[in-house]
């Protein structure tokens, strides 16, 4: 029953997907005499972690109960106390652990201090399905860098927009109704200025009640966003910042004004070095970013191997023309082809979905 | 039940798809109370129709019993006499039939002599989805012309190739053995002389038993190819058509010599008129074309509005480079591009394959 008290967990652990950045996102079950008698999921940041909500819940009867926690619990004082601590008191019996935390504040630490107040614990279940679950907090701990999804919209023979450069909409309703979802996701939706100009998007995260908007983040290498934009109009509502190495004090001047943060860093011409922009996100403890780039700033992420995971949309239309996704990332052969690992589809009406992780 | 009865004749008729051809693949089922008695499939050119071979079953309980099949009995002495003889002799007290068969000599008259003869005939039963089952026939018979499939295999990113033009292999093992199938399905393989010289395509079906071989038609307007091309080599066993414009008679002698048939038509330097390559097909009473052409062959197709169908393979790679599927296909804009009716999506391990109708 282990594993299904786990899964149990993991399904506690999405209600938080979104939602407790930078904390990982956990789920907790306590179970006792077959029963489940508590459930808990991290809350917001500072708030409670998930063992914490299912030991509230589960009162008196946590004692010689088993807790089931997707991921090791902490054992060190952040914004809250430890939650090892919480669960010794508790008197909980047993501790089953999906994967031990790579923090290095606990990492394998969290497991020891429960097993020297003579806790049971058994770690180690349904592991693979967790490292995914929590793929963007274990990227950011141990690449020290924010996990990167790439997103694009493709016709059926690969055109990200018309020879015309029209591409409102390649994808239907269901398909940009996924992207909002997935917006909710991020700590960070990142774009070119390009886009951002010419597609006067907002890339925030609409149509869902409850919902974690991600920080807009745009490459703006000599700033040249249009401050009449959607997005500019709109940072007093959604947090947004702009990446630059220009110097331009009225551009600077208007964009405080109309409250868009900005931040110079190293680029040259129209090019930002991307790992700083990585770095600057990273710094600021957000831990993944949905990548909303035209073809061009694509290519550059792509060439720089940062793309950790896609998720394409095909739209139903044949287009034609020189618009070819990626044309500027040759890989040379068809031997030097990127695959994607644990490759999935979904059907989205008359679209298909297609995940992935790239394998350079 | 009548409509139950006839998704069972239609499942029958499946077992003769790409088996009979001219003919249309028709399927037959004879109940009576209650209870099936006789099932029938078309069986190979100049044999039994399908409601020939269920009455062959259900001797004498067809007396007084329901006969259901796809498409309207024939009415006319073809390669065999009138099925609606048969039928009435046989003594069936009702005809169910899903689809009026469109060709001229029957077209109405089929039913009309049934009911002449005193049977109770109702028409049109799934007729979306036997419409759909016959398409091949349906369009060779209302267009004159033969159904055309449009087949690629294309990256993720929509490449048919990489830079260097190496694209063995876009798409896998099951997608590879999907097309096997289809090639057995279709009277002709249609290939450009590029294609055939460049991969030494054999272009036949294999892989399954019981299997039919469709013509190999390859369009070579000036007589390029290779003599020592596996199609060129193996035309003895699998039947091979040259289409050319050319009077090469050094060329001509060998092909003659190596069994390979070949036809002139009309055509200028490299290019043979399309209408005319149809219309050879049609000729030969072949009713269905699996274009397996290059990209220039296909976008020639296309730019014609030619393709009725199209399987699109899409392999578990990203390529990027020039090689775009139908880059010369243009559109121009969003709003002119071209969508699939009747979209379907399939699994095919880490491929998935997308089939559709053009809606130009």
């Amino acid at each position: 029953m282990d594993k299904y008290y786990i899964k149990v967990a993991m399904r506690n652990a999405e209600k938080s997907r979104g939602k407790c950045s930078p904390n990982p996102f956990v789920g907790a079950t306590i179970v006792k005499d077959g029963k489940i008698v508590g459930e808990g999921n991290t809350q917001p940041y500072g708030q409670d972690h998930a063992e914490i909500v299912a030991l509230k819940e589960a009162k008196d009867q946590a004692k010689g109960a088993t807790l089931y926690v997707t991921m090791e619990p902490c054992c060190h004082y952040g914004k809250t106390p430890p939650c090892t601590d919480a669960i010794i008191k508790a008197g909980i019996k047993r501790v089953v652990v999906g994967i031990l935390d790579p923090n290095p504040a606990v990492s394998g630490m969290g497991v020891q201090t429960l097993k020297d107040a003579g806790i049971e614990v058994s770690v180690g279940y349904s592991e693979d399905e967790i490292n995914e679950q929590l793929e963007y907090y274990l990227c950011y701990i141990t690449k020290k860098r924010p996990f990167v999804i790439w997103k694009t919209a493709l016709t059926l023979d690969g055109r990200y927009a018309a020879s015309d450069g029209s591409s409102k909409w390649i994808s239907n309703e269901s398909s940009r109704k996924y992207v909002h979802r997935l917006r909710s996701q991020v700590d960070v939706v990142l774009a070119g200025v390009n886009s951002v100009n010419m597609d006067n998007a907002m890339l925030n995260a609409r149509g869902f009640r409850n919902i974690n908007q991600p920080l807009r983040v745009v490459l703006d290498p000599t700033l040249q966003i249009n401050l009449q934009s959607a997005i500019v109009k709109s940072a007093k509502d959604f947090p947004t910042l702009i990446l630059h190495h220009s110097s331009d004090p009225e551009t600077i001047y208007r964009l405080d004004d109309m409250g868009v943060e900005h931040l110079q860093i190293e680029g040259q011409d129209d090019v930002l070095d991307l790992d700083l922009v990585l770095d600057v996100i990273y710094e600021r403890k957000l831990n993944s970013i949905l990548l909303e780039t035209g073809n061009r700033l694509s290519e550059a992420f792509w060439h720089q191997e940062l793309v950790d995971k896609c998720f394409i949309f095909y739209g139903n239309k044949i287009l034609g023309g020189d618009k070819s996704s990626l044309r500027n990332y040759d890989r040379g052969g068809i031997d030097k082809a990127v695959e994607l690992s644990k490759i999935r589809f979904r059907r989205l009406k008359d679209n298909v979905m297609v995940v992935g992780y790239p394998q350079y």
